[in-house]
């Protein structure tokens, strides 16, 4: 008998019909002789909904407020199963964040996960009960209701896998796996069967949408096998676990890409100690998530520093830019918000050298200008003009020989 | 300084801009110096909007499921007249049923409040803070949610202005006080300024949905004064209280009527103890409430035994109470649902003989055959055919002189 932890996202449950299939699931799942515990999100749309209400209700809607507000959609969901698995004769109980309770800090809206109390979960599997909690949602030390942020519902299904040590965090969503690419640009995209920890926390961070980085951070650190699979069908399905595939074989897991970037370059900026602290602090002050950062080698005193930033952010960024750039002598900002980054991903690269060089030649051959390069243990990005996008992927998903199985 | 207590229903949060009204209403109250706590209920149509989900997930909705569910649309409108009053430079806090906390029994659907912890709104009122409550919510001892049942919400406030000892309970609903009688079928009909707490608690009774009796016997009991006041305009309103107006001269405070009503007679009864009991247990059983009953007097060993019922417990009523006259040895059962209640009600009708008498009068003048007849100490009530209602309304109150001011 296994423990299995089984998070379903919005489109899984965004109407009774849908809810339906999901307490199909549950009740096998329960029925092969596993203790369940489901996580949910809200109905699709949902949550959308209840933030456009506060938005109406007040152009920077109060953070607590707010948190408590679209916390509502799990609510509605996690009883809806719960009342649909007991109408089906198979004993369930919802558990809000309150009543688990899920402990986090005080940053509304971005709350993160301090303790867990399984207390009243372990009593309800004891006793057969399947267990429903509503994700994304938890109360801090003063039991104001605080969320965890938008795929929240992700770390809460991988931080109950976690503290009850389930054996496999089940997260079912609208596709059927990790792909090497997006099929929809790549049709030679493969299904992986395996994926490392850090390969699918590149592979989130460098725009892939299929889990929450934190909620991949959390699986690595507890070590807990998390599995993506389609709600809509029983095959397939990634493992995403601490031994990836043969290393020794596969070089890369994926391409990469992500059309929500932002580029601004600061002229000619005195090469001075501070400088870059002057630019980026008020940036980060203002919550403005800076991604790649490239300073050029400074030769005569003066240097270029380029930088990408979400394009929703672009214009409150050029402003703050410019001022910074104003006070640190610098000599102009440019701004273009017509590139995307494209990566390559893949645990594989440590022990494979020319990796990046062999990737600059692909998008070399197809007349793809690189404008900016940048590099972790087992990631190369690059960001290129935005129209090239689909070319790029296609190009390096073929270069890499990705479509076939190693 | 006062401490006001102010509930909103439905109908005044349904949609943001009716909750920007409410908001400006609220901060009003605060500006002229009073402490102000808000309790609130769902947007008018959202708990029968979440009851048909429910009711879609399976026949019959697990209990504890159903209360968490349906309790989410007091936390929508609490967070949003929050989110709003901050907006507006008004602190605000919204407080849940466990954040508050109220502790109710573990009736799921119509719990009772067992006690209310101040100290969290206390604390907030004393920082300046408006606090918002969510209406009709409570959790038992296990943290399990619990909702008060339909109009709960004036419970909700009438006890928070009970434990807070509020100077005043003001609910705000869509009519601007309590009337005489129905203004849309006696245009004489008058707004009553005072009335007491007895004489609402029949008239709630009676069919007038102003208040749900529950919140006046809990205003009763701690001697809360309640305002029942318009949403919409600042004008009039009616004090519940326990002192009335003027005994001396009026005799009543209003006719009401109920068609919610149906009769339901045995025929041939045979006289002996214990025959009632075994008529109305079985109907107790099935929380069939009977709300008239009278038996006529016995002489050839038999008697008629008359009650009546709300009319959406008609059928399994007269199932089960068919299988009872079986039992017992009854004649037979008949049915009619074409019956109004009609009463009269009145404090000052405990000081005035013949208050019953000029009643039967006015409806006998009319030709109005009285089919039932019950009465307290401050109230006489008479079932009559459906088609008088609107009829014996106008006749009673004219006959008693209610359009006129005392």
């Amino acid at each position: 008998m296994a423990l299995v932890v089984q998070k379903y996202g919005g489109t899984s449950v965004a109407n009774i019909d849908k809810i339906a299939n999901v307490a199909k699931n549950v009740i096998r799942t329960k029925q092969e002789g596993n203790d369940v515990v489901v996580v949910l999100s809200a109905m699709a749309g949902e949550t959308d909904r209840l933030i456009r209400l506060a938005q109406k209700a007040a152009d920077e809607p109060d953070a607590r407020e707010y948190d408590s507000l679209i916390s509502t959609g799990e609510q509605v969901t996690v009883t809806l199963l719960a009342i649909m698995l007991n109408g089906l004769g198979c004993p369930a109980k919802s558990f809000l964040g309150f009543q688990v309770r899920v402990l986090t800090d005080r940053a509304f809206s971005k709350a993160r996960i301090l303790e867990v109390d399984t207390t009243s979960i372990r009593d309800e599997l004891k006793k057969g009960t399947i267990v429903v909690v509503a994700g994304f949602q938890g109360v801090d030390p003063e039991n104001n209701i605080t969320t965890l942020g938008r795929g929240g519902s992700d770390t809460s299904a991988v931080a109950l896998a976690a503290v009850l040590k389930a054996d496999v965090c089940d997260i079912y969503t609208d596709v059927d796996g990790v792909y090497t690419t997006d099929p929809n640009i790549c049709p030679k995209a493969r299904r992986l069967d395996r994926i490392t920890y850090d390969e699918m926390l590149e592979m989130a961070r460098a725009g892939a949408k299929v889990l929450q980085p934190r909620s991949v951070e959390l699986a690595k650190k507890y070590n807990v096998p998390v599995r993506i699979k389609s709600s809509f069908t029983d095959e397939g399905g990634t493992l995403v676990t601490k031994e990836g595939r043969d290393m020794e074989k596969e070089v890369l897991s994926g391409v990469t890409y992500d059309r929500d970037q932002a580029k601004i370059t600061v002229v000619r900026v005195p090469d001075k100690p501070g400088v870059a602290a002057r630019l980026f602090t008020p940036l980060s002050e203002r919550n403005i998530v800076v991604d790649m950062i490239i300073q050029n080698a400074s030769s005569d005193g003066y240097t270029d520093l380029t930088f990408t930033v979400s394009r929703k952010d672009i214009r409150e960024a050029t402003r703050i830019t410019s001022e910074a750039a104003g006070a640190i002598g610098a000599d102009k900002v440019e701004v273009d918000d017509n590139v995307a980054k494209v990566s390559i991903i893949g645990v594989g690269m440590i022990s494979h050298s020319g990796v990046a060089a062999k990737m600059f030649q692909a998008l070399a051959r197809e007349g793809i200008n690189i404008m900016m390069i940048s590099t972790s243990e087992i990631k190369v990005s690059c960001v290129v003009e935005a129209k090239y996008t689909e070319l790029a992927v296609t190009v390096l998903h073929d270069a890499f020989g990705l479509e076939k199985e190693s």
